[in-house]
């Protein structure tokens, strides 16, 4: 059995559940910023349940990436999310991307979250760094912790096993273009984006790079954020992305855990190791040249 | 008697006249650039007149936030739009953000404002934060100087009631995709903005979201500059919008004053508290973690 | 005889003939940047002749706005722009803001370019000011010099007479919406722009901008950059548009030389005076407001 | 025999293999950047070989620039593009910026090129500078080792001969609208981009420019990467362009060597020598106008 089980695309919904988190990350004085605070509680508190409703109408099963700060600030939003079918992953504690702390805070911020899920009775089994901004180090640590996927790489745009040590994760790559933040993301303070685009440029982008993949068998593996796309008319343009999907006959939804379980058995996808690191030296240049 | 009203979408034409006020609070010394200055006195001078008469046309109210410094520079500026039907609120004396000034610059600030409407007259029962960027102080402000809204927050897309100490406001939230701001603004020095998108593009955002907020029941707060959609080409989209609007036939238009009444009345919306500061340590994400 | 001539709205069509001069009045270093120097050159070298051309083909007259190093860089430029029938204005000596220099330094400046266009045999009857950046002391500067029009302020979208002391000014004013450079002006090193926006876009802006300004009877007065006009496509929708507007059969095209001869005999266009200085101080608040 | 040979348009696809490199010239740290290292080698581990499949099966020639150190890191790579039938072309090293060097090092950087593509047996007649940002030395360098042509410039839309001293180059002009990067790049460390563009609204930017191009008789120098272009839905954008193009029966498609040696042999195209160095002094305004 392939990992996209004959289809000529598959879809992961995805929903990084962020709240205050990445605002509290790039300045934790925001606390006081009361308009900027409540734009991104609007994600759990108004985003997620209407998501949670569209995702029942539609049938689709879904993954929500929780940082362990949010599910500790609202103790009945994970295991909520859980029972409605969908699968709760781990995107770190607090937000803050692994590459700008130093290894060891990178470990304690990671399992630090795990802490968390497993106090309030939630089993993660796969990982998204905050900021896609995973470090070399983040691979290991992730299955140092018994975890069987990560979804933070943009090497491929199929899934594919990454051999770290003796064992092996699936990574199901991600894409900025496939990420509403860029599209749909604006804030003065701190200043985040510039325009606002419409949610049918957003829809014409998304359908175009489903039909891309449909060509290609690739990964659909779309990242909303509630706070984001939980307004009114996106959730509209989320809703049409998904009948469309449907109605072409030939594409698949999957929990990203459950994917990761087939790209894992699947016999086609050999293990690829971590890249080397690159070496670039910019003073060599003159030396070697001569 | 809900607030809505039985409507699908309730809509709020706001329009905040901030004249010259955000320029000079960036920096006081751009009062000797004269084309800045000129493109800033657009607003006030020829899309406010402009403005009322597109409202008479189209027989609709609307609210025309202030700050309390324009109001005095420009002396019949307020009472004039009192005078053809409208609302006129508070929006800070010197448009300079809450966030950016100590709690008792805040303060002065407000009550600044406060003096000028009383010195003209003109008198406000709700307020929006300049820059929507309200402290954790705000409210309380608002509520201790007797004015029955607030219209700065983004926690929900209907309105709520604040509950603040022993009082309320009723909160009419904002959104930044509803703001004519991030669409059209556009100043080298100081620098703001970056494309200039065309009313087509819009018009059709702002439809989808009418659109998808009658799908949820909403609040359809729009915020326009007259120095920004006061231009021809953005009038006339505006007037596609607001004609569009009346022409669905579940639509209401109001006042912000008018809504908030009927806020505060309704019982199915029990008073919701400030949500507590959140606590974010990114320091002790090592130690809690072991 | 009004300004307008009884036409629905006023076209001047401008262009300002930057070429390298905006670059390197942001960095002098900039010189050495050939790739950055030949994006620049583009514009008198290859746009030029072809926007002439185009002029030309469809028999409508148009303003050159000229940096006098630009002219003194090129010697034959400006009148090759006269002998086809064109008028050329002052642009400034350098292209450095009149907002970034000194009162001292912009008088030098401007007398400095009014010596080359003297020199040339060009005469100039109007002036736009750098970065569309006049300063409070920039009109009575034109006015001293016997200029009849300034074209760098924004106050309102028809003509107006400015008063400068005894004199008067014919105002026609500009606005970024009708500038080319922040549609289509991308450069890494200096950093212009973003994402660059495609000529149906420009087009759809500009021909909404002037329905609405025949609605409201304006002045469309359109800034275009040889350097960003001039390219293929561009052109190409700049025709559409210059087409469109003639269809119209309600649209006046002029020069702004003529323009401003009939602005300054409209009757019914009272001077205004230049606006007050705003006075701002953003420190009194508290004081006052107690 | 005229450089176009009697087209309206010629086309030359190239590619800028650029991979890890601009991102490490930003900044040798971000080596350790997992995420955004992976979003850069998808470009020659996923993009280049899918853009090899699809030249073929539209049967038309490219031209890659690869960096040196790009061909260093992946050995085969350079060959198999050349076994493929497309042309191999010189974009410095390590793709640092020239203007950032100083000219020993641009020589050192621009040398060691060389030697990687010489060990590898790659012949490469051809040079782009990376960020197209060329210096007035760049020119020299490219004609002192024997190659035919620059493509680094944009002083104009159609090839011209470029006198360095004694000898000539073919320019192959460039120009940001034909880049993929201004449309497509989005990484938020380093920060590059803003919004991301639909292929929809990156097809109707070309398919316009290339119309405007067969109308002036130009070149169609068209820039992708494989890191942003070889993404499914762009793909599709880009097989589309091309059917476009060759569906017009007026395109003709070369690679930029064969351009070059047509340029070279086309005596309406007489030598241009590179423009003097533009000298601006800012300070002299006030001496020189008096």
């Amino acid at each position: 059995m392939s990992w996209h089980g004959g289809a000529a695309a598959v879809v992961t919904l995805t929903f990084d559940v962020d709240a205050e988190a990445p605002v509290l990350a790039s300045g934790a004085h925001y606390a006081r910023h009361l308009s900027t605070m409540s734009h991104q509680s609007y994600g759990p508190d108004v985003g997620v349940p209407r998501i949670l409703d569209l995702l029942d109408e539609l049938a689709v099963p879904a993954t929500f990436f929780v940082p362990g700060w949010v599910a500790e600030q609202r103790p009945g939003l994970a295991m909520s999310i859980v029972d409605r079918g969908h699968e709760v992953a781990h995107h770190s504690y607090g937000h803050r991307p692994p590459t700008a702390m130093a290894p060891g805070e990178e470990r304690a911020d990671f399992e630090r979250a795990l802490a968390v899920f497993a106090a309030q009775g939630v089993e993660v089994v796969g990982h998204r760094a905050a900021n896609w901004a995973a470090t070399r180090e983040t691979p290991a640590l992730v299955a140092e912790h018994g975890l069987r996927y990560d979804s933070s790489l943009m090497a491929d745009d199929r899934p594919y096993r990454l051999a770290v040590g003796e064992t092996e994760l699936a990574e199901l790559p991600v894409h900025w273009s496939l990420d509403d933040w860029e599209q749909y993301a604006f804030l003065p303070d701190p200043p985040i984006g510039t325009v606002i685009e419409s949610p049918a440029k957003v829809l014409e982008l998304w359908r175009a790079e489903l039909d891309g993949m449909r060509h290609y068998q690739c990964l659909f593996n779309l990242c909303c954020h509630p706070f984001l796309s939980g307004r009114p008319s996106r959730l509209l343009a989320l809703r049409q992305l998904i009948e469309y999907a449907l109605g072409c006959g030939d594409v698949r939804f999957t929990r990203c855990a459950d994917l990761a379980t087939a790209v894992l058995a699947d016999p086609a996808l050999p293990p690829r190791p971590l890249p080397p690191q690159p070496r670039y030296d910019s003073n060599s240049s003159a030396s070697n040249a001569r």
